[in-house]
């Protein structure tokens, strides 16, 4: 079966500075007609990066839409035309004062594809040295490094509640227990 | 340093069938304004349920935002009042005519804090029997299930492209290559 639904008609509903979003009337594969709902974004990368003193790396920053505090990777959206490499490089440095001599990326993943297009490419690096904190003018965020003891407790509590976050820290303790 | 952002003021944008969209003026830390999009959602769930054959069953779904068919496991979004657990039971049901006995929960996670509020409960199971297949009128699924092998080869090459199918896949591989 194909399963492709095709754009009948799009309805822009609003553009703002992170996303837009759009009402797009659809075939469905059996020829009746629906609507889906799609909130347009440019694009995330995300770093998870380990210290020589083997701590990774993490953020606090109050997140509006879940009114809460979270505790992520160092993370932000793609620039116009940037490539996504190059934004986790600026990215990394600019949230937490580090430079990344390499990253290699570890997943690529739609966050929410069943109403968003945004796509998040998450790299891991080993491989760091110290540069200068640059934050956006409305981006307030903490710095804080933990063990991968530390870690392993709270991805096992399932007090990990950021996907990006999760999705990194599996695949580092992963290798870490492999490579034990 | 309180990172709480205060609401000034909130614009409502668009009410639809699976999101909702507001604007709302806050107070950042620092004292002064600023703007934040937010997407609210029912919320979410996800099971990957493990068959007596030790395959995992998923699902190949067309997804209009990003305009592909994506693996993903088996999921839904939260009727209203629903309890995720429930949700999960019925999800599979119905996406899949599998019944589950019993459901563990190993991850509960914002899909995209910075403009969401989309929280999705992922669950497992390897306790199931067959029942019926319902899908809603506008949901075309094709059902498939892989093999452990075959899951480690496209969790290793970056093939898993939906966020809290990888979640799971991360968790489910961590725990199968553990009790090996």
């Amino acid at each position: 079966m194909d399963l492709t639904e095709k754009t009948l008609s799009k309805k822009h509903i609003y553009s703002g500075k992170i996303i837009d979003v759009d009402v797009d009337e659809v075939q469905l594969p059996n020829g009746e007609t629906s609507q889906r709902e799609i909130v347009n974004h440019s694009g995330a990368v995300a770093i998870c990066a380990l210290t020589p003193e083997n701590k990774v790396v993490f953020v606090k920053q109050y997140r509006k839409p879940v009114e809460k505090v979270l505790l992520e990777i160092p993370a932000g959206k793609l620039e116009e035309g940037e490539d996504p490499e190059e934004a986790a490089h600026r990215e990394l440095e600019e949230e937490t004062g580090y430079i990344a001599e390499s990253l290699e990326l570890i997943a690529d993943v739609y966050t929410s594809p069943g109403f968003a297009n945004e796509k998040i490419s998450i790299y891991f690096t080993d491989k760091l040295k110290k540069g200068n904190v640059h934050l956006d003018p409305d981006e307030f965020v903490e710095q804080i490094e933990l063990s991968i003891d530390e870690i392993n407790d709270l991805v096992a509590n399932l007090e990990i509640t950021d996907s990006k976050t999760l999705i990194a820290l599996q695949h580092l303790l992963s290798n870490y227990n492999h490579s034990k």
